[in-house]
């Protein structure tokens, strides 16, 4: 059932979902906030861009011209219908079709910025998959591996773009070989905890195509407090 | 000038230090507080000893093994009178070696656990050296590289033991490079920051010889609150 919820937690923006389909994540507020953004950047793509959280959370913060692109019709449709409602048909296009075929539209070193929220799990390691085929497209690497990902960033993205993308930390080691083996300089990341003394469960992590080595981790992000309530800086993100 | 200091912040165990050299660090701390020591650990290494504050430290948790190397005469000298001054001759043996001659002393796979709180500047990237020759061997990575340490571990370590050590998180994506070409496979990590939101400035790494991929991020360590006091957990680590 295709639903209208605020995109923040102020009026005047919203987006489309699907009720019975994938909610908006706070995965793709937290790496909207993550990614650092230039003014001279120009073009932004976003790469399995769902009902496009991501495009319309970056519009807040750039004038760039910002694609996404999704094989899922169902979540294009909600996307397209999220831009209108927001009036913002020239900021934000969206693609429906495969990542794979991104040369039928794009030149390659043509992004300033490349940004993904990509499906975590490894198919290998998962014992049950969803019924429903579009979460499940949405969270097992069956279309879209870190090794196809990255390589879709080293050929679009400019030399000295950037690369951001959230995933899991079990995954940090494989995410940094593969970002290095792409010529994506991890240059910034950033652990989230689910709350005070939590191992990690989520990271955000952003490269440079070609850029120089040398790392900074980011302060911790904690999602929740003590008394299960986001944290000052999660609602900060929210719009309070 | 050799002083004799409490090792934690209770009576009953000291260590000697040069007061113009290289002062026992919150580093040997932390790193000694988070290596993993099981019950069955029967033989620990720690490279580049120092005065001996990791092997001192371990004593507390383990009834292993503790040899300790160190290519500084004057520190092993220090390690020594601590050794002695505290009854741990059975316990902690202290070699004056470079860590590059250890295959004279010991067989390869033969230690459950290496422990190294290494130089931490790179030379090439290093304008100033200091004058003081202890300090700058303590310091910079002239006689103990990245790749010659892990290299050790590999050689050294039994199958399935653990390497631990403490650096710098802006080497990163270097330290994870290099223990993954040593089969050295990182599996848990902790981040150290100075004061709450500050970038991290110090990370605490584990590995296990040929083990699994699969890495754990464990919780933020916050080393001074917001009035410069170390945080309860510190304070903690100190014995109060």
């Amino acid at each position: 059932m295709k639903v209208k919820n605020r995109l923040l937690n102020f009026e005047g923006y919203y987006i489309y979902q699907d009720s019975d389909s994938f909610k908006m994540s706070l995965d793709s507020l937290l790496l909207s906030n993550f990614v650092t953004i230039r003014l001279r950047d120009k073009k932004i793509l976003d790469i399995g861009t769902g009902n496009a959280p991501i495009p319309l959370l970056l519009s807040f913060k750039t004038n760039a011209k910002i694609y996404g692109i999704d094989i899922q019709k169902e979540s294009c449709d909600l996307a397209k219908d999220s831009i209108n409602l927001n009036g913002l048909w020239d900021r934000i296009e969206i693609i429906n079709d495969d990542a794979n075929n991104l040369a039928d539209y794009f030149n390659s070193d043509s992004f300033d910025i490349i940004v993904c929220n990509p499906p975590y799990f490894n198919t290998k390691s998962l014992k049950l998959k969803n019924d429903n085929a579009c979460k499940s497209i949405a969270r097992h690497e069956s279309s879209l591996t870190l090794t196809i990902l990255l390589n879709l960033a080293k050929i679009y993205l400019k030399n000295g773009g950037t690369f951001a993308m959230v995933h899991r930390p079990d995954r940090l080691i494989e995410i940094i070989e593969v970002m290095k083996k792409n010529n994506i300089e991890p240059k910034k990341i950033r652990f989230v905890y689910p709350k005070r003394g939590k191992n990690s469960n989520m990271l955000l992590i952003e490269g440079v195509k070609n850029g120089k080595p040398g790392i900074k981790v980011l302060p911790p992000l904690i999602v929740y407090n003590d008394a299960d309530v986001y944290t000052e800086e999660v609602k900060m993100m929210f719009g309070k």
